[in-house]
């Protein structure tokens, strides 16, 4: 972990006073959000006054089935919610750095910076955290992941910086995609690459949590054994999404207010075209429905000067842990009963389902010989139920998620 | 039903005595099975004298973990085990009528008689049977269909009679996989197609107790709008596959040796080249370990007369009830612990990768716009589970399971 990331996390964990003040500063910057009042109730001190009145349901079929929840107790504030006021770390601006480094450092501080907002919301255990390296040399990676977790059941945060030889099937593959590449890379020319990217997955235990998944990564292509030259395309490729079990619309108009405000201090374009971008990509099609209820989503993002999306991608990836924990914290608390937990099991049914038959990343990691399928199957959710023919209720909180998923709807304002 | 199914149904329900008689002339008619003894500890009274003084395990985290092994009692014989020594039904040999229909009439038959006997087990529910029909009306299905029972968490057995005309695209897939297909469907001709077929995948509850897989089904091709004029080719295809979470060598040389056996009786060369067929078939190559441990499977088989082939479909589409449903039997009694179902779960996580990211029939039924995506997917397993980085230990009877998925192994003697 680099020193920025280090400062981050003691400056948040110490400064409970400072990041109260800066979270409702951020409600108020989020504007449209904060005035709907959806961005005010996920952060400071009232994340668990409303629920005390509900009854907690325990039931013994699931140790952790309810009982989890009464000894929950959501914190005040989370660290590392605020990247727009926090101090830059060194990174960030150090131009005289290659772009390839300054990623993998952010990436790697990223990491750091999620992992430990998520660990302020989880009792009973930290990440295990578990270094990598591939056996050609080609990369490294960690993978930090927790599981069984009391808020988590399942969460993986990891970071991979990789480099090989693209194959020729790789090459047509991305020429295929876009007409750009296509141009910049010659027939008959060898091409290495080298990638350096965080990919996150994070399964709550509680079924009114949403689950939610977020990948930034910069590829960046050479002439074969030329790396010196300096690469001859680079792009920015990421995204992040919101997967309910339950509708609760103010979480959702936050999540997407929240990455649409990242989006908008850098292209107000931005956010519109991931957002119909990522609600075209994360589609089971066989069932009709969206995997969740989006986010953004992009890729061979290279139309501004690396710099530039740089800081978008700095900002965007950032944005997440604002979007997201805080939601996390809300809903950890949240009584709930076998009804629940089973709806909820049924949807990461359909959330497997997706990464197993159309998500690229996971089909060409699947494919790829010697890849290592831990890392990439680690989006599965630990628990997935499949009932034959189940069907919501007309009016039920079940129904109103199935109609959610098969709706367009414009979350932001 | 027809009638033949209710004639079976009926004499195997009401003489056990009878039915008692012919499972043990079972036993001695699967010769070398037998001589080792694996034959005969799967049917007759001893299925159930053998665990008595074993440890039932009740673990409050799972209602039915363990908790129904104490109530449980395996029947002392099934009915539809002995399909050698039983009367054959009229559509078996009855060469006055289409085997289309004859086919039809057997996948209903062999539906039924497989429900019976898998009811036979299940003290706590029975099938859920669900007639569907297309909307444009070209066919029908039967979906039997069984969840959350004491004995079978999870057991669908579905039953389709479907028409319709072939796409350009399914009509090149065809002759590509299949160069006498090739030569046979003439360019530039529309074709019409009907198959009829019975589909089952059985999830028992009990981790000791297997998987098992089974599909048969016949196609025909027809030049377009000239049924009258008979196929233009027609083919058989199938198989039968058991996918245990713990490793018995007498279970698995059991299910091998029964259907080795029927398959011996109408070609000794079938087994072997089914059985490899079904090995590379059901792999998860990601993986490097087949789903379960085999048995058989076969497609495009028409290198024989109809009526040879529709015996050997009827024979070997049989002998899964007699090849499987023992060994349930003899399991569904074994104490366990959550360690147990633990491992069970993941292996069925393994399972539903297989199906969605390989298996040919799941990714074309998800592809079919309009298909019947709740039969397609009634294959999944209730409930499954992905743990990161998930080792046995060495010498475990986990890690002994998966050194056999990762050996090519001779079951039948």
């Amino acid at each position: 972990m680099n020193d920025a990331s280090r400062r981050y996390t003691t400056a948040s964990q110490k400064g409970s006073v400072g990041s109260v003040a800066s979270c409702y500063s951020l409600a108020s910057c989020i504007g449209a959000a904060a005035a709907t009042g959806a961005a005010g109730l996920y952060l400071g001190t009232r994340i668990n006054s409303e629920d005390k009145n509900k009854q907690i349901v325990s039931d013994p079929a699931d140790p952790y089935l309810g009982s989890e929840v009464g000894a929950l107790k959501a914190p005040a504030v989370i660290p590392n919610t605020d990247y727009e006021n926090e101090p830059k770390p060194a990174y960030y601006s150090d131009t005289s750095r290659p772009m390839h480094e300054r990623m993998e450092q952010f990436v790697l501080d990223l990491q750091d910076r999620l992992v430990t907002a998520l660990e302020y919301l989880e009792p009973s255990k930290k990440f295990f955290r578990d270094r990598w390296e591939r056996e050609d040399g080609k990369g490294y990676g960690i993978s930090c992941v927790m599981q069984d977790g009391q808020v988590f059941e399942k969460a993986g945060v990891n970071v991979s910086v990789i480099e090989g030889t693209l194959t020729a099937g790789q090459l047509k593959s991305m020429r295929d995609r876009n007409p750009q590449t296509a141009k910049k890379l010659e027939a008959g020319v060898e091409y290495d690459f080298r990638v350096a990217g965080v990919s996150v997955v994070v399964h709550p235990r509680n079924p009114y949590a949403p689950t939610a998944h977020k990948n930034y990564r910069r590829f960046e292509v050479f002439k074969k054994n030329d790396k010196d030259a300096g690469p001859v395309m680079a792009w920015f490729g990421g995204g992040a999404d919101l997967t309910p079990a339950y509708l609760f619309e103010d979480d959702v108009q936050y999540f997407h207010q929240t990455l649409k405000h990242a989006c908008d201090a850098h292209d107000p374009a931005y956010y519109p075209r991931f957002k119909a971008w990522c609600d075209g990509y994360f589609t089971n099609i066989h069932r009709g429905e969206t995997r969740g209820l989006g986010g953004i989503f992009f890729d061979d993002l290279e139309d501004k000067s690396p710099e530039e999306l740089f800081h978008f991608a700095y900002d965007s990836g950032s944005s997440f842990i604002r979007a997201y924990v805080p939601i996390v914290a809300r809903r950890m608390t949240m009584p709930y009963s076998l009804r629940e937990r089973n709806w909820q099991l049924i949807r990461r049914g359909h959330y497997a389902e997706f990464n197993l038959v159309y998500d690229r990343g996971t089909k060409f990691g699947l494919m790829t010989p010697g890849a290592r399928i831990e890392s990439i199957l680690m989006s599965l959710p630990l628990t997935a139920r499949w009932e034959y023919m189940n069907k919501p209720e007309p009016g039920s909180p079940e129904e109103k998620l199935l109609k959610a998923v098969r709706t367009t709807t414009e979350w932001a304002k």
